[in-house]
Parts: C-alpha cells; structure tokens; sequence
C-alpha cells in the first residue's frame, strides 16, 4: 500500500480535471487572444473557468481575479507592487507579517527590507495564530500592507481573517492574504471579510501545478508584475495557460461543491489518525482541532527526530513531511513550532500529515499501524529519549504545545 | 479544411510531448521538492528535460536555465531585475531596446521610464531588423542593460545577435534576448554567442501553454522576480510545474532534432505560399526571406484591411494574424511595418502568416486559393484601393517595404 499524507505540499491532480484540460493541448490549442475561431472557440470553457472560481470564492462581479502561474507569484506580486505604489511612489514604509508565513513572503520581505521597507514579523500563540488585537497594535500611520495567511501550511492553524480584516479596513491599510492552504479546504467566503487580496494555487486542492491567482478586491489599482501584453485586461500578462485554467476551476468547483460534508469526512479520518498517534506517550499535536484545516495534523513524538520519522515512513511508502516542502531540503527546525515556543529539540521532531478527499480509511489504518511500529522502532534507538525517560518519566512537556 | 498558420501566436502541443507529461498528472504527482518517493520519482524525469534544454540550446553546465512560467516572465525578470540590481543599487540608469520588441519588454520600458530609467528604443531598418552598428552607438558609461530580440514575432526577420553579443561583451554591458521566436525554429548556439540571457516559451515550439525559461550565462547574479522557497537554487520559487517541464524537454528535443532539415522543410512551403501570394499585383513582404525565421511571413495587400482579410480566411477555417497575438484585440496599425516606414494606410493591411512543421502541403494549396479569392473579393469592396488604381496604375509602392 502507498500512502500519500502530504497534501499540503502538493495534491493529485483529479483525473476529472485532468480529463476537462486535454482538449486544450492538441485541439483546441489557439491563443485565446488571437481573433480567429482557433483562439476563440476556447473563450467559452474559460468563462466557465472564472465563473467556477467566482463562485467557490463568492467573489462580487466588480472584482477581479486575475490568472497567476501559482501563489509564490501571487504572494510576491502583492509585495511588490505595494512597495512600488505605496512606499517608493507613496508615503507609506512599513509592513506587517507574521513569522510563521510562506517562504514566499518571507523572503520576500527579507528583500523588501533590504531595499528599505520596514517589516514587523508577527509572533504566534501557543496555538499558533496571530491575534487579531496583535496585529492592530502594531498598525500605524506608515503600514501600507497587512499579509496573515488564512490558514497555515504546518499546522493548519485557521487564522482570524475575517477580525484582521475588519480592524484593517477601520484602519484603512490594505489587507493580504496568503489563502492557499484554505481555499478548496475550508469556506473562504470574500463577501463576508475584508480582505483586499488572496493568493491561490490549484495544485492544494487537487488541480495541476503551475496555475493559481490573485484576488483583487473592487478591482482596486495594483501595478502588474507581469507587464506585457495586455492579457487579462493588463493586470497580468503572458499567453493564458488555457489547459490548467480551465482544469483550475473544475478542480475549485470539485473542492468546494459540498464543502461542509467533504470537511467531515476529512476530519473524520484525521481525528481517528490523529487520536491513535495520540495514543502513544509523550505525542503532542499543535492547535486545537476545531480550529485546524480538516486535513492537517503537527504532530511532535518526544524522542524522535522528524527526519528519522520522515524515512522510516517513506520505506513504509507513506509520504509525509517535517514542514513545508519549499524547504525540506534543510534539515533545520520546525519554524513554526519554533515560533510557538517548542524547544529546539521538540521542534526537530515535527512530523506533518495532511489527508485529502481521496484518502481512504484502509490508508488511515496502515499508517496508524506503520506509526506505531515506527515509533518503536526509532524511541528504541534515540539517545536523547532514553536519557529523558529515567530522569523525567510520563510526560515530557517543556513547551506550550497543545496536548490532547 | 482547417489551416492554423498563427503558430507565431501560439502551437498545437505535440500529441508527442502530451504524452510524456501525463503520468505527472495523476500517477506521479509529488511535489520534486519533497523527500519521500512521492516527491523524488519525478527526479529523473526533471533531470533528462534540463538535459534536454541544455543540449538544444548547447548551454554550458556553468550556465543556469531558470523555468519561468513564460517568455513575459523572463522578460519581466531580466528588466525589473537589472533596474533593481545596476539602476536602483548601481550606478547605471540607461537601457537600451528595440522599437519592435515584444510588449512584454516595452510595456516593462514604459513602466521603467516611470520609475526614472532612461530608455533608448532603437529604429529597424527598411528589413525590419537593428543593426549592430546602431546598437554601438547609443551604449555610454550608464547603459545597464541591452535587450534585443533574436527574431521577430511579426516579419520573422533575424537580428544580428552574435554582433551585437560581441559589441556588448566588449563594451562591457549585460545583452538580454527575448528568443521567444527563434528557439526551436533556427539554430540557438549558446556558446556561439555572447549573451547574458535568453527568454523563451515552451508553447511557441509544440510545448504547453505556460512555461518557459530564463538562460543565465555563468549563472550571474540576477535578483529573484519570484523569491520564496529556494525552489531552483533560489533563482526562481513556486512548486514546480513537473508536467509542463518535462514537455518543455521533450518539445525542445522534438523542435531541434535534424533543425536543418526541419527548416528546410518549412521554409519550402511558406515559400511556395509567399510566392503564390507576391504574384497578385500589389502585395509586399516585409523583410529578405533568407534572413527570416522560416516559418513566417508577414504580407501586406494595397487596398486589403489586414481585419478584413483576416475575417475573410476566417470564415475559410484558415487561422492567421494582423501581428501580435497580445496586441490583436486593437484594431491598430501593425507598429512593425509602422516602424519599417510603412505609411499609415499599408501598415493597416499586413497579415501575418505563419507555419509550422505540421502545415502540410495540401493546407498550403488550400491557403492560396482561398487567398487569392480573398483578395478579389476584399479589393472588388475597397474604396481606396479602386481610387488609387486608375490614377496610379500597376504597382503602388510608397513605402520601403521589401517587394519580390
């Protein structure tokens, strides 16, 4: 059996969206732009496309969604042009963010201060949100942006948007939004928040890799990223990459059709996961479930490095992670657990599993059987574990991390 | 009978290269950046398509080859990231490009010369092509970068980059080339030319719609457009579209293997296909066809609206062009054959045709019928047309346009 429990890092493309994006490759291939019916007969299935995006995000018709090749472009496009038109063209100079954000806006505003920008890095509580009273402490006369994820990529963490959001608009500084862990996961309903902009890309919710978007509130000004040929009324250019787009909002509307019911089944199986780990000693999951994207679990075992984890699984044929895929090529600590106050020895022993709406009950069993065996298995040759045990006994827990 | 011959816009994807890039779909769709096997077996597949781009383009393994997510990504990058690295924390102000580039790259001049940059936008001769002497010219002390295209989207015409890339490197100043034209279609030799860096867009050689790449020589420093998770050596974030870089590898191959007898191939049928078209009174072709791509040809009908006769072939199933694709939804005069020295009322009536190595000889005698039609019907309804014949007689050439 192989079990893949990192869809956050990336999903399966659904065989139904890729079954809508194959006429687009070698039949009905024009460039959209073009005026000749080449072009244009594919100019219906792209509407459908918008509208299918339109709906599952309740977007209003004066907003724009523009059309992006995934969310780091979307993320650093916000970034960007809001320095462009705020700070160096504007009176604005500060930034506020979180620590425990996507290295796409992370090192993005690692840049941004380089170049001058002031950027507050936001900590995290021990469940690993930002408060919404946080953030308006640190608003001032000079933020030109807020970015706070709406649900984070390790724990799954649901931030409180819809509060950040009200609190920047009595401020009058914009809102962003990195939403790509929640759309298709969790209702994102743009009517019902404040938020200038989101980021999104298809490939978390079961679309293909290379195609996402920027929400853009009231078509509000933004200088493109992507200057060029006037595609998408200017806001971003390239020739549209018609297969994904259309696959994009097949999958959305898939991921967001019967939402509610997709969530319980989910979360379902990730709480029957989650209580077996749980099960064992000294196992410690970050942030309360009720607040968690339904797919997600930060699970730390005491005594058990992530990375031992990370490869006794994988020869198990389970796939799961120690964070965010954009920088598990470095065995460093989990940041975010870092962040919310783990020690540097706790915070090497993340593991982080995220099911998805294919995820069966016989994957959930093999793994709980896998993980116990592992757990074993690796405990039996952890030093650091043995020396804590006589000492300590029980429990082992120096940090505030959220035990069930 | 349907004929495509707007394959300067935009290609069918090879069936060929489709069908590499479906396993990555649904079957072996890890993210490439993960540790487990989900992630790692796209490995060799990602391997054997840089290889691939490599070799076509006989890169150097000193040399990086960024995957962007299209040519106007590149674009953007090279400009946006020398403004920010030579102009803005450097000493330089000046960039030096081409009248008739792409809009991606003037569209992101314009936006430069907002921000204070000093752009030099170079004349084409009555071929339709910079010459490097002009180039020579207008380099001074502050000149950051030069960007000229390597062949043109509208004419075809071939621009002397090994002269240019050689006046460059000796005066010291960083050569950009948007080859989005010219890979795949005639020889690109890396090593044979000194060049700082290269665009170019999968989906202009039988590739997807929504990938390309970003040539480095010496794998130079060059600022992210796209910071984030050190995805590609940090030079360009996002998850990796593995579909659609594996076909970018598999096209490019397909595009260069026996170059020389493809484009012998192609360049007969646009041949025989320009030929029947100049033996009509009247008609012009921009630019020597031994120094074009050799797939294109852009046509000018006296007394023809370019719209009209594109609606005209339109209706005959056969896909063609008034020029760029990005610009095609203005009904404005071609800024080419404006550029060339073509009068107002002619640079209204260019077409642009262009081939691939799918055209077959039957849509080529399918084309010239149809046209010739076309042409008796669209000038037996054109007032300025009949108005200049009796006055002026036989042929009415007023501007330089190269007339065979």
């Amino acid at each position: 059996m192989q079990v893949y429990l990192d869809n956050n890092a990336t999903t399966m493309t659904d065989p139904k969206v890729v079954e809508v994006m194959m006429p687009f490759f070698s039949e009905l291939y024009g460039n959209p732009n073009s005026l000749h019916k080449f072009g244009t007969t594919s100019h219906p299935a792209l509407s459908k496309a918008i509208d299918q995006v339109y709906t599952a995000l309740n977007a209003a018709d004066n907003d724009d969604i523009v059309f992006t090749s995934c969310a780091t472009e979307s993320n650093n496009w916000v970034l960007k042009s809001v320095f462009s038109d705020h700070i160096v063209n504007g009176d604005k100079n500060h930034i506020i963010t979180t620590e425990v954000e996507h290295p796409s806006i992370l090192s993005t505003c690692k840049w941004l201060e380089e170049e001058g920008v002031k950027v507050t890095y936001l900590p995290v509580n021990e469940q690993g949100v930002v408060e919404a009273h946080t953030v308006k402490s640190f608003i001032t006369e000079k933020t030109a942006l807020v970015s706070v994820m709406w649900a984070s990529n390790e724990t799954g963490a649901i931030f409180p948007i819809r509060e950040i959001g009200d609190i920047c608009k009595e401020k009058g500084v914009l809102f962003h939004s990195d939403a790509v862990q929640a759309v298709g996961k969790i209702p994102v309903n743009l009517q019902a928040t404040n938020v200038d902009f989101i980021s999104f890309s298809a490939h978390k919710f079961h679309g293909p890799k290379g195609v996402g978007g920027l929400y853009i509130k009231d078509s509000q000004p933004l200088t493109p990223l992507l200057h060029g040929g006037e595609h998408m009324g200017g806001r971003r250019s390239g020739t549209l990459n018609v297969p994904y787009i259309v696959g994009m909002g097949k999958a959305i509307e898939l991921a967001t059709t019967d939402l509610h019911e997709k969530m319980a089944s989910i979360s379902a199986k990730r709480d029957r996961l989650e209580d077996a780990i749980l099960s064992l000693s000294d196992t410690f999951v970050v942030g309360d479930r009720k607040n968690r994207t339904p797919n997600t679990i930060l699970i730390s075992i005491r005594g058990v490095e992530g990375e031992s984890m990370l490869w006794d699984l994988n020869n198990g044929s389970i796939g799961a992670s120690t964070g965010s895929a954009c920088a598990s090529e470095d065995l460093e600590a989990n940041t975010v657990m870092l962040a919310i106050g783990a020690d540097n020895e706790l915070a090497h022993t993340g593991i982080r599993l995220s099911l998805s709406r294919f995820t069966t009950d016989a994957e959930v069993d093999y793994t709980i059987s896998h993980f116990n065996n592992a757990v074993e298995r690796l405990r039996g040759i952890s030093s650091s574990f043995a020396k804590q045990q006589p000492t300590e006994g029980g429990e082992v827990q120096e940090c505030e991390l959220h035990h069930h």
